[in-house]
């Protein structure tokens, strides 16, 4: 047990110290049953990185997906019933106690005035089933995507006031005739578990399991659970579950005709697969897994560990950083600044950290790059204003290549676009 | 005043007929004092343009610049004097008022117990200032840069419980000298005019214009909106202010020796230049500027009125959307489908309406796509699967070019990144 404690420490202090997360709070916690953490530069660009994959996976490529953005307050009087988080104007709930009279009464009514947060994507896309079902001119199967902020309650009992979570979700509800919804449930946990691994290291710890709901005592939706196998134990990266129709008809209040769609000789309302994923947890499960312990050195010279970040080259919050020696001359730094701008408009995301390179060595820098998770690095030195010539190093390699400077863009643009790389 | 209310709500109808909001809710008081709307696939991907190119412009092409992530809910002390948006567990509040003892006491405790939501991204950055000041070596000037939902208490008496509004806001909090704060001010706001523009089918819609806050009289803060002419009239865009050090100083408790950095000859605090952007509204304002109205047929014949939403290559939400023409054959929507992936795998969006090009005629979906802002069409018919060709039709032009369909990747690719469409 301390063993792991240990390894979480060290994990927390490797993150916070790359620029991944602002404040050493990213446990797990933090990720499983708080907030998600303050992301520094690094953090947001992977969060960043991950999410638009998953779009790109989920909905681009998907004539039968639609993306949506669903407001995070929820008006309508289909929630509210049971736990839920309210935005509160706080000097409404003053006035109403400074009232003498009737405050009981007020105070009583209040929650029903105020916005619901939402718990997660589902109800929106519930909600907007009816507009899009129009679109697609009834034709099933289709979904719903959205990724956004979605809050948490606290654990433990609404006596102990806590602070609600949040978490940054990434949401598919799918629509399907309640003949298929099996299928596609199995489906959709086999193309989320390959998407999970693609990006991974150490593919073997993702992995997947069933679950199920259960209503007093009868299964009332059958699931299946995404999980990847931190050092404490296995966390759901992703649940996905066949609901049925119950939510969407509470949502639409039983309207059977705005619900129902044409599917073989009889009118059916549709069933209803749930995919929802928890990216800040997604985000904590990559860098584990990408952390490698390289050894370094010879048998007969003292072994060296070498720990290096190998994030999957299209997640990798930066591709590039450069090394201009310490102390580097004003024409060196221009140099710097304009392949930056030449990479950034080629949509090359760059560690514009500069003010690194002037106090660090070159293997200082190369440690620090590599712990980064940063793909290349740029080596620029006083010979390159008289050649042109720049070292290219990989993170992956260790080697360093050599290329005049007016190549590295196309280089770097073919890189990020091989298929491999993709 | 009645041409204006058509205007408006026939823009309402064109846009939410056309996938970019879902219900008719797009109006002024939507984006400017009530909720952002609900995004249809359109508008969503249009918002997510909008907001990658002020990530590109303000952050990845400066060092000097670092882009973070901060909780929405703010648990410090530091908020929560005055008006605030408090999130609430409805039931710790009902187990309350069930307690017949002391509740009152409890109740008045309440508000401080709960998390306030961020009504701006400048805390989140003013909280994080202490942690990147030794990042960049207290370097000055830097600045933290942020997007995301914030929260907006309704107008009117604190007693009538009304919704609060979401906006999502594109945030630079920049830390400088206070020698030099006038004249990033006006740098910022010369900078921030210019890629307004940059995108704008008509530039001189969008000006600029001086502000203050005045507190008790006396003018406190020196600021610039960059506005944008509706026809109803001008609507800030974005607003900076120069807002000097006195929160920055609230935030840390007057803490000056994490505050100072070294410069010139003694230690100072520095000043803060806030850059804050709403991008809902500029969703508006560039659905606004871009729909043109093109006079067709010549003189003789009668003139006809087409209108196309000119957006921007670079916001465009799609560039590509198919016509495979009526009732077409299993053959030709396989060939749609592997050009699909083939550009989503390339990075360009491509609408997959494979459900409209089977009911509609070329000419009904040519108008259709050219109000999407759709950029080209590939026109696919039963020629294309003996001969490889294709037609491509652009928005701009309405000229159909002749192209090998194993070319169309390429040169959409070429036109997505050319110059003068960046």
């Amino acid at each position: 047990a301390s063993d792991k404690a240990d390894h979480l420490s060290s994990l927390q202090k490797l993150f916070s110290d790359h620029y991944y997360t602002v404040d050493e709070q990213l446990n797990r916690d933090n990720f499983v049953h708080s907030s998600s953490p303050s992301y520094g530069p690094l953090g947001m660009e992977l969060r960043k990185n991950i999410l638009e994959q998953w779009w790109r996976s989920v909905v681009m490529s998907r004539p039968q997906v639609l993306g949506i953005s669903t407001p995070h307050g929820i008006k309508s009087g289909t929630v509210g019933q049971g736990r839920t988080l309210k935005l509160v104007d706080a000097e409404v709930f003053s006035h109403i106690l400074n009232e003498k009279k009737l405050y009981m009464e007020a105070l009583q009514k209040l929650p029903q005035d105020f916005v619901s947060m939402r718990t997660s994507l589902l109800q929106g896309a519930l909600e907007q089933y009816v507009h899009f079902v129009k679109v697609v001119n009834k034709k099933l199967p289709f979904g719903l995507a959205e990724t956004g902020l979605c809050y948490q309650l606290p654990e433990g009992p609404p006596a102990v006031p806590g602070y609600p979570s949040e978490v940054m979700q990434a949401s598919l509800v799918w629509f399907c005739s309640p003949r298929t919804s099996s299928q596609w449930l199995d489906y959709w946990a086999r193309h989320r578990l390959q998407w999970w691994r693609k990006f991974a290291l150490e593919p073997s710890n993702f992995s997947c399991s069933d679950t199920e709901v259960e209503e007093k005592g009868n299964k009332v939706a059958r699931g299946i659970r995404l999980l990847y196998q931190f050092p404490w134990g296995a966390e759901p990266l992703e649940t996905l579950y066949n609901i049925g129709n119950k939510e969407l008809l509470q949502t639409h209040k039983g309207n059977l005709s705005t619900l129902q769609y044409t599917g073989g000789k009889k009118s059916v309302v549709p069933h209803v697969i749930t995919v929802n994923g928890n990216i800040d947890l997604g985000v904590l499960a990559y860098l584990h897994n990408s952390l490698q312990e390289v050894k370094e050195g010879s048998n007969r010279q003292k072994q060296h560990i070498r720990k290096v970040l190998k994030l999957h080259p299209s997640l990798a919050p930066f591709k590039v950083a450069f090394d201009m020696g310490r102390r580097a001359s004003m024409e060196l730094q221009q140099v710097c600044e304009g392949l930056l701008q030449e990479l950034v408009q080629g949509n090359i995301s760059t560690w514009p950290g500069y003010w690194e390179t002037t106090s660090l060595s070159t293997e200082q820098l190369n440690i620090r790059y590599d712990k980064m998770g940063v793909l290349f690095t740029v080596v620029i030195n006083s010979g390159t204003l008289e050649s042109g010539l720049v070292h290219l190093r990989s993170r992956d390699t260790a080697v360093k290549e050599t290329m005049h400077i007016s190549e590295i863009k196309s280089f770097l643009t073919k890189y990020i676009a091989a298929p491999e790389n993709i």
